[in-house]
């Protein structure tokens, strides 16, 4: 096959992400051949709704909703899989794997939850799968775990990996307004869907940390069994507390070697310092942090979803796939398998924390809820009490600790909520300072 | 050959990085023989002074201090070349290349000057250079550039890419320390040479930046062509200005496409405003911005230069080499050529400026310098007038101008410097708000 000869490529999905990959590898083709050597070329689109006019650039006998038009077509040789959720993904993956088509996709939950199995799949087939997109949009975190930084031990990857609540949190602080409120406003702006709950639970950036994590550290853990909290429970009362401690809260996603060389991980909302560059990252922004023991701490950060910044993403490995940088990364991916499948070490953190308890407003009570931190070995770092807040007779009492065992302040924060000092739950999340 | 057997390298120059290179690959030995798929060993290591003692794990008679050793030992198919300088690093390039080696390096001044010659010769022996260590030391952002962000046509890139000069204007900046002062420092702890004159002058950004530069236009700027000025001429009054509308000051390399379609290219200090992300690159680290049509704006920053982050990239680089990652990427690597070679476009740039004049204390002064700022059609969007330095008889008059074209601006600061209310020379810089 002579170089200029072009690839075909099949486009299953054609949603918002799906058209703006068509609408890249059309708009900027010249480009894109250049970098790839030869013209890549939209042989087929798959999609549910063919009528519809997306305003693609695609003759209507090259679209069809069915996916053998791509799996069975042997001219394509790259099928883009820009379906979402798990079925009828899993299924369409397969039959693209098994007819032998080299396969980019942007779908998350799907590799999350059955990468071992796809990844054994391809591999068994001799083809590549690649999934850049997959993760932090336009950043290109894989291609920096998985190849640039091959030399380093990972330590530790820390991730603002979800830009629907980043945007939700940034924007709670600038208003000052309420969860409920910007979340409405965030749905209004197209930032968060009209179901925002695997964003605004902490799923989306669970199941990213997972396929991060295989890529840093070899092992698949499964994304379910990786301690979660959302940003649903969190108020703006909260982000001005953290902010009277020089901090701003964001969800961030963390996995980290323990001096036991095992694999502590967690998805939460944390006080992050300002000036730091997680602190830094507002909006619909995603960042990863990532120190390797020879290069130190590495920082990144862009758009972390939107249909040009993904589709920049998967083109970018529509690109390597064509010239078999894909084939060749996609042997070694995830063949570090050092702490053996699955090790999540009870996801224990040393770390200070930031407490705030609602308490009756009488004498004694802010003793007795240091005396119980005390009682579990947690040393106070700094307290701030407010005034009652109106019509309740609650005190919010907020505490900073000195680092200590995340498990310890758990034990500790339930030991408190079962005083009869404390009105409602306490909220409690991690400081990361540096 | 089996996929066990081992690849071996030969490493030429055994400085900071070149030891550094060596240590990696031999303590992460188990680590990076996965990512490559078979071991890598030191086979042959050449340096000048034979005899000293580095505390490498190297027999002595794997080291000479005769390239040919390397370069004629048929059983070396991967050269490490970290030797720094023109000559005789040049020779050396060619003499690997010519024996068919591949080559991974880390120096810029080299690749600057002669890598047209150099890419040609690699090409037409069919063997790869992979470069990754000479620019931004452990940040990818070659691979950012040539391979994840493909499928964009780049806008602009914007980077801090000289450690030493960045760690003496954070610190000015910290311990409102003068320039020469925190220079000694540098120079005690390390961060400088004992002729730091290419860090502080702005040589080693420059040629950085024209690096980069072939890789996201496909243009081979002469570095010497592009305007430059260093940070030597800056005081720590011009760090509270900048400070006082809100600003620090960088050494800020900048390449971006005018809306003609030419580049535009300079690399100087630059206001940058604090709360964005390249402000808050403090010390020694290097950071780079790079718009792309399709990504946006996206952010890499971490430890630029130091033996291990520099070793980190230098290996990614064996690894890619190894596996056949490098050469792929060597084929396509500055084929753009968009806008023909070495076109710069006489480097207007229409920024707001930020410009410091030390005028005569008596009346109408401020009338004069901004009167003739109107007369080149630059508008004043704030003026600060300080108090009159002690002895001098000199009041220093700080202008934050609106966007404005740089020529204009440079034009009007003649104007005002040949005038008679001004006490020697004014300092004009760029203004990066975004």
């Amino acid at each position: 096959m002579s170089t200029s000869e072009p690839v075909r490529v099949g486009v299953v999905g054609l949603g918002t992400v799906g058209s703006g990959v068509v609408r890249l590898l059309v708009e900027s083709a010249d480009h894109i051949s250049r970098h790839a050597g030869r013209p890549i070329v939209v042989e087929r689109a798959v999609c549910r709704d063919v009528g519809r006019d997306r305003g693609l650039k695609l003759a209507a006998d090259r679209v069809s909703s069915d996916i053998r038009t791509v799996s069975r077509d042997p001219s394509i040789s790259v099928a883009v899989l820009l379906v979402g959720g798990l079925e009828p993904a899993r299924s369409m993956m397969i039959e693209l794997l098994e007819n032998g088509k080299d396969v980019v996709t942007a779908n998350k939950a799907l590799l999350a939850e059955h990468g071992p199995e796809l990844f054994d799949l391809a591999r068994r087939k001799g083809r590549s799968i690649a999934f850049e997109a997959a993760v932090a949009g336009g950043i290109p975190i894989v291609a920096a775990i998985g190849e640039c930084l091959a030399a380093n031990r990972i330590e530790s990857i820390r991730g603002i990996l979800n830009g629907t609540s980043n945007f939700i949190l940034s924007k709670m602080e600038e208003d000052g307004a309420d969860y409920a409120e910007v979340l409405a406003l965030a749905q209004q702006m197209g930032y968060a869907e009209a179901d925002p709950s695997m964003d605004v639970d902490g799923t989306d950036a669970t199941q990213k940390l997972a396929i991060l994590s295989h890529l840093a550290f070899g092992t698949w853990v499964p994304w379910a069994e990786i301690p979660r909290t959302g940003i649903e429970h969190l108020d703006i009362e909260l982000l001005s507390c953290a902010r009277e401690f020089g901090h701003r809260i964001r969800l961030v996603a963390v996995a980290s070697r323990t001096a036991e060389g095992r694999l502590a991980m967690r998805v939460a909302p944390a006080l992050v310092r300002i000036g730091t560059p997680l602190a830094e990252t507002r909006g619909a922004y995603n960042a990863v942090s990532i120190v390797g023991d020879a290069v130190g701490r590495m920082f990144f950060h862009g758009l972390g979803a939107g249909q040009m910044p993904t589709a920049s993403a998967v083109v970018a490995d529509i690109i390597d796939t064509v010239v078999g940088r894909a084939a060749i990364t996609f042997r070694t991916t995830g063949v570090l398998d050092v702490d053996g499948p699955g090790r999540i070490a009870g996801a224990d953190f040393q770390e200070p924390h930031f407490l705030r308890v609602r308490v009756a407003d009488r004498p004694g009570v802010l003793s007795r809820v240091t005396g119980i931190l005390g009682e579990h070995g947690i040393s106070i770092a700094s307290v701030i009490q407010h005034a009652p807040t109106a019509g309740s007779g609650a005190v919010p009492l907020v505490i900073m600790t000195h680092a200590c065992s995340s498990t310890a302040i758990r034990r500790a924060v339930a030991h408190i909520e079962a005083s009869d000092v404390v009105v409602g739950p306490a909220v409690c999340m991690s400081v990361l300072d540096d």
